[in-house]
């Protein structure tokens, strides 16, 4: 999905259909001028349905519904897809596509030497960019974001107001990165010296792989050595902690004000929910599932269900 | 309460008694020229107490103590008034009165396109307002405030430094937002496509009424349609996450590190207290109380208890 | 340690041995030219091993050990140490110092009336600083700092990028805070009146005293009169809030996402682990010990363990 153009003013039934990779039913030439949900949208919108909301059609206005695969809605215009949520998701992105700034670099912006940017960055008011960092093409830079020394930022990558990412840390493609969150901070690291603290220097770094979103008020501190790494398509809620030299699994799902402590291995596809905390040099599989506020002291195995 | 002038050296205590709605015990022309709490009150100040304090005035310097309706304080003077800690409160606004930075706009501002700004507003060092906001008057943002496009904040309020108000949201009146909090993030919504996930853009945004007061580090996200919503008076501490679709009604208090997931309905005078959680599409009736740590996995009726 | 001097190529085993007051094992003029985990470390580094890892030297790499007193490594160059851990912390500084930014000021920093700064200090782009400031000698304020008034900074003190210390808070000497931290927010406190509440003002500080080291994403409350309190050595993870008029005691340690309740006294040398809660006016005993996610809600003598 580019998010550069207008959208048209209104799509033809069949044209959202292809859009999703849905089967069209009913008239494929319905105009469709937006996207709402079930109650709110208005008759020259599409909506979705699934469960019990398939029932009673009759109570919405919209115009269409994408609805799942087989459902075979009688009477009213639909798009049939395997998803309908998601069909429905990139529905939205199409008729509502996040304005972007206008490629540059605003005046206030201060950057420092060695900078290599590619083409199409925004780089927002009031922005700080240490020596020797790179900006892949498309990179928004909202205001007030601080990029350490040797920092890189993917392709297509957005960085909300108010966000750190401090030196070296390496930020893959499409990522997201909302307000107010805090990467490669020092991990907590302390060696007892009688009964005071030797802080450990933390040379390593955080890396975040393509398409990575990490929501609001995040820390996620770097690696005492080598890496902190979240993997292709993590997905953070707010007010996350991921402590030192922990892995995160691609496509695995992490909740509100969950806690991971240091040196944890997280697998792919797995679901933390919110306020669970993870103790220290734990794994968890694959495809694991941890409960909401559940304290998990043991390794996890994959598929397991913990609450 | 006015803000903006200076207090008078020192006031009778018929004229605080007047202030505060309360009844003056003793000698109505006593000087009381400050307050301070009971042990470090001297004997020009004003002090107050309650429950067993009122059986050890005499270890008290202070000059004359707010007490409740009939404590019928004997040798010392006071004044009697329904809530001795909120009348105490009024006290020391009206001798301590915040300090307001003086109105203007700093010159290391960044302001976008269509700026409507009323009388009084003060805007700090390095603040960035988008295009199309509009400031009421008497409003104060201090430094490093980022106010995204069409945001709009009404009279008086007031926001620390650091605080990122994301674009569309709405503030009401003598609202105050504390330092570190991120207001209109994107809810953490996302549609399952096998084993990956489509973010779902969120169109709606958070709407706070007046007199709200919120807390640092708080990060609360817009709705995914419609608004996520804090009705009049709501009061939250510090590192509380709202979710998206949320609705919190007038007078209710939430404490610190409290996460409320997406589509919550919480009623008028509910307390939450620290580090409880409330799982998603539930709804917390008027006046009920949620203990400290608990976690609220089914809906809550008006004037439960729930620990 | 000096941070300001680039290391020497190579230490000797012995030079390294004086440094952390251990003694050197085996050839005592063999080169070091760094320092590195178990597994990581090549021929010309050291590492450190303890526990069972002293029994299979033979699969590290590394060219000498930090190990116990008394370990008695037969066939590898060794340095025996009180704390191996300890003493590889200070030479992993003494190899990797941090890079500290060139003294000065940077022209996009906002400063103040009456600001006494002393020699060495670095204030990086976009610091704003309020009246009355006071910064002592060598006191670093990387990007987008905002002090308050009258805010005063110790010797050689480290404040990260976004962090904001609110008016009249004082900062010790040594002291590191973290990205995303707000110093001095004003507490949680309110007078109630019928069913609404009249904020009580805080005009208290918080006061940091030497070697404190606070993290990411803290949120420190002012206490309501006069100050809250972290003693010289406190160690602070991510995430941790710290409400109005607490004291912690030197050299304790809280992990991440802890939260502390108003007016709870804490001891030296206690241990709060991660996503724990202490209720309101509470006191917690020197060396006591509060296991991971636990909920005080009664005072803990000193040394006893809580979970």
């Amino acid at each position: 999905m580019k998010q550069f153009t207008q959208p048209p003013q209104a799509w033809t039934l069949a044209r959202l259909a292809e859009l999703v990779g849905g089967e069209c039913r009913g008239d494929p030439g319905r105009r469709i001028s937006g996207a709402a949900p079930f109650e709110a949208a208005s008759g020259d919108e599409i909506s979705f349905a699934v469960g019990p909301f398939l029932k009673r059609l009759d109570t919405s206005r919209a115009g269409a519904f994408v609805v799942p695969r087989g459902a075979a809605v009688a009477g009213r215009d639909s798009i049939e897809a395997d998803s309908p949520q998601a069909a429905f998701a990139l529905i939205l992105r199409q008729f509502y596509p996040r304005q972007r700034p206008a490629p540059g670099i605003a005046p206030t912006a201060v950057i420092g030497s060695r900078f290599q940017c590619a083409d199409g960055v925004s780089i927002g008011p009031q922005v700080v960019i240490g020596d020797g960092v790179t900006l892949g093409p498309g990179v928004i830079l909202h205001p007030q974001v601080v990029l350490g020394d040797g920092v890189t930022v993917g392709a297509d990558s957005e960085i909300f107001p108010q966000v750190t990412i401090l030196a070296g840390c390496r930020i893959g493609a499409r990522v997201r990165i909302q307000s107010g969150t805090v990467i490669g901070s020092d991990g907590f690291g302390y060696a007892r010296q009688g009964a005071q603290y030797v802080r450990i220097p933390h040379r390593g770094i955080v890396q975040i792989d393509d398409d990575v979103e990490i929501g609001a008020g995040n820390t996620i501190d770097r690696a005492t050595y080598g890496r902190t790494w979240l993997q292709r398509g993590v997905k953070t809620d707010n007010l996350v902690h991921v402590a030192h030299n922990v892995t995160v699994g691609e496509d695995t799902v992490i909740v509100a004000q969950v806690g991971i402590s240091g040196s944890v291995t997280i697998g792919r596809q797995v679901i933390l929910a919110g306020q669970a905390g993870v103790a220290g040099h734990l794994s968890i599989g694959d495809q694991a599932t941890v409960g909401p506020r559940a304290g998990v002291a043991r390794s996890v195995a994959a598929g397991e269900v913990v609450s």
